[in-house]
């Protein structure tokens, strides 16, 4: 049989991150992005599910319905508002299946295909492929150290056609680990205002800032229901439960309701009641400060072996928060060369262009990760990219 | 903000399903469809769920592979292969957030707008949705005691353009409770490869049989990979662990992992593991057997009933297993005016035009549900039904 896929599908690729996990076997994961396991509430979680088990199994174990478990939605809306700063007047919000839904419903609702997505760039690849396998046409708009250049943005907005939204990740950005300043956000936001384009704002690391001033997010300054906010559960519990959250105009959440309806009913609720209790019953900004530790000492870690080991050789700005450190090499540095240097050595970092929206387009930067390594494989992998280095 | 919504999206109306049960208040639900609480197996549960987070945290609570729990897969992959007839040379098999994404997966993957895809009328009514969420062009093929109208199917295969997929549930079919007979399900793949289309096998009743003989999987059948073939724990475990898999051609199972990585990356591990578990540890027929008894003592109670109390005013045909029953009312009854009438009365049930391909055509069926109200709910629910009938 000769299928005919999709014509979003058919032109999609497998992950190159995932490729390169897949191929780079024992090395050290300076190419990954998933939680440290030490920063999972494990204890809590256990108690939670013994609870939920033996009082409400019924509750944990029948279909629910798909806008989310009804005191979880509650007490997310209140969150939302006075943590985040990101629930205004007509605003609802759904329990989703991880951040990565909310992509999902937004292309599923507002894209047709060859609709324009415009995307910071770099970009976190989960996006960028979800909009991909909707057909989306993606617009790349370059990030610069306080969020992204806001002249490209208007051209952008002026010349592209069918322009649906622009995703962000304004918060310790994944791959650059930069945070947009209040003052863009505002701007954004006008041009959004001033053009009729959405916003999807993404916040999945906004809990794991590590120093620095927090930024209200660009929902705080909507008064249009132009920005569509996605929150997750997966870095300050645990990403295996698969729970976040979105917040925008209830008319947007009354089809993104629908929408989720087609794509998987409603989010487990074994998962949904880990977080409803762990929202209510425990300490959960003492665990915040806990990970946050965690992070602080890992970031840092990561960030003083580059500048002992690696030196100039790679041009980043050490991130307030987040997972990732974003590398430029030296000019004429051949960067995939560069990553296959470090594989064959014993560390996998990802090529930068696994980020860019041509992914065939040329690019000098590397993401590094101090999440998923332990304390001595940051030391061990960092001194063999030093070594690496050292070979140019 | 006047937002504009994907084509697909925009037309879609939420579930007159839901719709009812949110109006029907204090009715007995014989609209519903959730599995029957007293057929969890909650105990087994609860030990897998303790034994996981005391001795495998991390793994529930991480990030894993989009594809499923490697052990899980290949525990599937020999179930469909040994218990269902489901599973070819040439297959491969994923973990998918309950049967739901399956279809979600076949549209995002096959569907550009305009496809057409072909259901059984009456049909389910989520998967109809999940369809027209995706822009597909839905055109139905009268459901007979059966299964599908051989001539008609052929018809419509021959003059629709742009034929993606027949979708049929061929056993205890939702609504109309019927089976395909094996001569149909030949009959109906070899029309799917004289010209050339899939076949989308939705099986989430299989194993809830209480009467007569099993059909082979038209999957069975498949040498020529036309066949994606949808799972379902959510009948046999519990919906609300939202697990269920598809075995498809490999490079169809490609397409679909990519797509599920945009969806929701990964289903959640803790439900993954309570399924493998619960199939490599417990005695999981032993469980069916149990489940089976349950329900054969649900249908044969609200059958009776009907035959007791509504008489000849419902035409139906007693189904061999799954949860429904689908009842014709006599000519010149109005459907609509019987179901209002029904729930004023104090019972549910869902009007048939909710299940068609056009929800407006006419239409003098109602669905019945056996599993969701107590044995005492199932007779006091007919009485009143017969009640209403003898107003007519």
């Amino acid at each position: 049989m000769d299928y005919k896929f999709s014509s979003g599908i058919a032109s999609l690729k497998p992950s190159i991150i995932r490729e390169i996990l897949k191929s780079s076997g024992n090395t050290i994961p300076l190419a990954a992005g998933n939680p440290a396991p030490d920063a999972f509430p494990v204890d809590d979680i256990k108690k939670i599910v013994n609870d939920v088990l033996e009082n409400q199994p019924i509750l944990a174990l029948q279909y629910g319905i798909s806008e989310g478990y009804a005191p979880l939605v509650e007490t997310l809306s209140t969150l939302a508002k006075e943590r985040y700063g990101a629930y205004g007047e007509n605003d609802k919000l759904i329990v989703t299946s991880g951040a990565q839904q909310v992509m999902s419903l937004a292309c599923h609702c507002l894209i047709n295909h060859g609709d324009c997505i415009i995307c910071e760039e770099p970009a976190f690849i989960g996006a960028l492929n979800c909009f991909r396998s909707h057909g989306a046409r993606l617009v790349g708009v370059p990030l610069e150290k306080d969020g992204m250049n806001l002249e490209i943005l208007e051209e952008k907005l002026k010349t592209e056609e069918n322009v649906k939204f622009i995703y962000t990740i304004p918060n310790f950005q994944n791959p650059a680990g930069s945070t947009m300043s209040f003052e863009k956000r505002k701007a954004v936001y006008e041009l959004a205002k001033k053009y009729g384009v959405l916003i999807l704002e993404d916040n999945p690391y906004g809990d794991l800032r590590v120093s620095g001033e927090s930024v209200p997010a660009i929902k705080s300054l909507d008064t249009e229901g132009l920005v569509i906010y996605s929150g997750s559960f997966s870095k300050i519990v645990a990403p295996g439960v698969r729970v976040g959250f979105v917040v925008a105009n209830e008319k947007l959440i009354a089809k993104f309701t629908v929408a989720k309806q087609t794509q998987d009913v409603h989010t487990p609720l074994i998962s949904q009641l880990i977080v409803y209790k762990w929202l209510t019953e425990f300490d959960f900004e003492a665990h915040i400060n806990k990970i946050r530790d965690i992070y602080r000492r890992k970031l840092n870690l990561l960030c003083d072996c580059l500048d002992k080991e690696v030196g100039s050789f790679f041009d980043y700005q050490r991130p307030e928060g987040g997972l990732f450190v974003w590398a430029k090499l030296p000019d004429g540095v051949d960067m995939l060369e560069f990553v296959k240097k470090a594989s064959a050595a014993g560390v996998s970092v990802v090529p930068g262009n696994a980020f860019l929206c041509d992914g065939d387009a040329p690019c000098d930067y590397v993401r590094l990760n101090f999440s998923t390594p332990s304390d001595e494989d940051i030391v061990k992998g960092v001194k063999i990219l030093g070594e690496v280095a050292k070979t140019y």
